[in-house]
């Protein structure tokens, strides 16, 4: 990431060079080292903390009035959050959270460099008290219930960014910034504030654009003066995650119309350029995310994420992730191992299993039809990995939702599939994931191959960037403010185009030209 | 008080009526509260703490989001103090607070009315840690004496304000505001400010301007968002208390120049009008707080307040406070007496006793001259209250030092006595002083007696129209911002002056018109 002109910094260091004090100059301390921290920041608005303030006397005298400040910009106001004597080479760092609901990511910047120096992932804490969203909700009803998944939280992050900055020889005084990307519920738990109204109706949050908190407010173990800047949410059902995705993929600079997809048990959708967007988001159903299919699971060690079907043959050709004996299979991987199925014949349209051409690979459980995609002798889990007729239905379901979501948006808007340039796709499973096969299946749109970009962890890029620039960080507020949210209304049309997107890959053919299928 | 047009408060309460949630209107909150509250301030800058943005949901909901949100303003944003629901017919209040080395006043206000509902006042509990500004600077330098010295006085304050609100069936809750003027190093205690580099040379507060604060950030037991205004210094010798002063009596209203003088340890003096300030402080001694004198107290019951003297049978008439058995003189009394000893020629224009005057009411013990003021038998101590020729010389080097400090700068800014409008006299010395008196002998100038305004207790006086006016509050700062403060030089010059202002009234008669000598 390079500094352009118009990225200025919105946490930043200052040097100071203050007029000792003299009979002549008996001003304070505190409005001498104003005067001082204007001098290079050229503002009018200076604030310090009591906190800080109280410091000052002692810190000043030992620094012998000379050193950097830092300090940070809000709403036009600059706050100093730490003083240091001259000659403090090690800098100053900042952190990017994504709170996931079940993996929390923290990310270490030097802020002067703008280098990332570490990542680290772990286990939300709160998974301890329920690992969906909802059963935390609830919980946090419970007597002590919202301070006990918020404190669990915050001390595994001071635990987890402790060992961080300590590995790396940093002063947790010298962390100065900290930015959290994460869904409405989750940046609820964060700070504090009870989720109860987000899962009822009519679904309000507490707060939908939280304003900057300093670290101590909510007991991070960093400079207590560190400002914490959390994403902004649109809704109870649209988090500070997405915006994040959206300032990450950059589809607010772009003249050109994009889509942003990010695939979980909701599907959550943006489209829209540098004018205008609108979003909306709808069940996608588990299938994605490893949820229903038996050999489903998330991406990890083992976890099949590509797959190929020699049509000949009807060989079925696996890739694990880090090759290591099979286990499961990802998103990804389902959606490859089902685009193979269709085009090697052995799923029809319908998605339902063609018993001519899967013979024996096809089993009978409990009346239920098994492909075994992994012998046993294959398998990592010394069970044969199999795909009942019930996963690819349910599959089926997904992608069609998928394909109505988007169209039902485009078509709101009036874009054709055609004038979308770019089509990003967050998340692991956007990491994941083969475009054609997603396109074989009727999932998205057949655009050519290069329209689509991977995002990654789209949350921890976007917080990121929030924290080192202060145009990024006014976009995360104009992107919330200017998202039209459309409410998917599951009428009439709407179950039209599902129907006709539960084919594969859609009983429009016309729409996916570059599907073709070698035998059928 | 009456609200003029410019009169704007700045902290204020606003009705609140939201529009209830609902499908169509999901917003959340905290937004929806923001909204509600710039309906009635007409204001874009909406702050609420995390601490407020916790309770909204559940409040909201139990007010039915009717009500009245509490806000104040800082640097033109809005932030919100609390709300309260429809028809909380109790109303608001705000506390005015006269931080005195010795004694503290803290008055109750109603917001809504601007009355004055009740005052208290008691000992500043850090007396126990010494009674002085000096020995307290040293005693926050031993180790957790701040804190101590912080926490003794915040401890005590919430004591007597709790006692004082639970008098009027307030919740503390409904405190919403807090204003505090005290010198310099009393204002540094109140806010755990080191005060150690105040007394020592160059002599640097910790802070000239301090920022609000809000009441939680120094453990005040009233509303935790209540704004606390702690009035700005000039520097270590020129504190809030003067500036409340200059507030109080309105002088940067008006047009002509006024003088303002506030009596103690030291003599502080500040000259001005509407368009500029001066001020300077020099060492009026002890004498005129009743710390020198053997029979000097400060104003209590049974102190003496006025003296009269028959010129005739030169019989001492004296008058105490509350009418009580005289058990001390007060300053205001101690001019009295002594004006009275000179015009009844008990004492010549040196200060010195006349003893063919006073005859057998002159006492020698141990080798010094003292005059018998009130005898045992009429005592309220069984023991004579004797005035030494030493408490003469110490007053009448305080009236000097008073005197001169007041030609030098009027001297400074070309100010004859005579375009002096009103002089202004702060304190509880100036309550109770006679200027007749004081200008017999030569300490205040020879102006109409209705040029002297006694202030009372400015402190108290200044913090409340701080606290009700946003006018009066920015004139808080611009006062500050607008006094040159006069280093006094004492040179040969000063000294010439001092050593002229040594006689009664002073060796320049014609300067005194109105002092006559009724016999000698």
């Amino acid at each position: 990431m390079r500094k352009t002109k118009q990225d200025k910094p919105w946490i930043k260091k200052v040097g100071l060079e203050i007029a000792t004090p003299s009979l002549k100059d008996n001003t304070a301390d505190v409005d001498r080292l104003i005067k001082g921290i204007k001098k290079g920041l050229e503002t009018e608005d200076i604030r310090i903390d009591l906190s800080m303030v109280r410091q000052l006397p002692s810190l000043l005298r030992e620094y012998n009035y000379r050193g950097d400040a830092v300090v940070f910009e809000d709403r036009n106001s600059w706050h100093l959050i730490e003083i240091f004597p001259c000659g403090n080479a090690n800098g100053v760092f900042v952190l990017a959270v994504d709170l996931g609901t079940s993996t929390v990511v923290v990310r270490l910047m030097n802020l002067s460099t703008l280098e990332t120096i570490d990542e680290t992932s772990f286990r939300n804490p709160q998974n301890e008290f329920g690992a969906d969203i909802l059963t935390r909700i609830h919980f946090a009803a419970k007597e002590d219930g919202l301070s006990k998944l918020q404190s669990l939280l915050i001390r595994k992050l001071n635990e987890e960014m402790g060992a961080l900055v300590k590995k790396h020889g940093i002063d947790k005084k010298s962390v100065v910034g900290m930015c959290v990307a994460g869904n409405t519920t989750m940046t609820h738990l964060f700070l504090g504030l009870d989720p109860y109204w987000i899962c009822r109706e009519p679904y309000i949050p507490v707060i939908n654009r939280p304003a900057l908190i300093l670290s101590s407010e909510i007991g991070l173990a960093i400079s207590p003066r560190a400002p914490i800047l959390v994403f902004p949410n649109v809704g109870s059902y649209f988090g500070g995650d997405l915006i994040a995705g959206i300032l990450a993929s950059g589809m607010i600079q772009q003249k050109e119309v994009s889509f942003l997809v990010d695939v979980g048990t909701n599907a959550e959708v943006v489209i829209g350029n540098r004018d205008w967007l609108m979003a909306c988001a709808g069940a996608a159903g588990p299938a994605l995310e490893g949820g229903v299919a038996s050999m489903g699971m998330m991406a990890g060690p083992g976890v099949i994420d590509r797959v190929t079907i020699d049509s000949e043959t009807l060989e079925i050709r696996i890739r694990t992730i880090e090759n290591l004996p099979p286990v499961g299979i990802c998103g990804s991987g389902l959606i490859d191992l089902v685009a193979q199925l269709f085009l090697s014949g052995m799923i029809d349209l319908r998605g339902k299993y063609v018993e001519a051409r899967c013979r024996d690979r096809l089993q009978d459980i409990e009346g239920i039809k098994h492909l075994i995609v992994v012998s046993y002798e294959d398998s990592g889990t010394g069970k044969p990995l199999t795909l009942s007729q019930p996963d690819i239905d349910s599959l089926m379901r997904s992608k069609a939702a998928m394909y109505t979501i988007l169209t039902t948006i485009s078509n709101t808007v009036n874009i054709h599939m055609s004038e979308i340039s770019r089509f990003y796709i967050a998340g692991t499973f956007g990491s994941y994931i083969q475009p054609h096969s997603a396109i074989t299946i009727g999932m998205i749109p057949d655009l050519p191959l290069d329209t689509y970009v991977p995002l990654g962890n789209s949350s921890i890029k976007g917080a990121s960037k929030a924290l080192l620039s202060a145009r990024a960080r006014d976009d995360v507020f104009r992107i919330r403010d200017r998202i039209t949210y459309l409410e998917l209304n599951v009428n009439q049309e709407f179950m039209n185009l599902f129907s006709a997107a539960k084919f594969i890959p859609h009983t429009d053919r016309s729409l996916f030209p570059s599907v073709k299928v070698s035998s059928s």
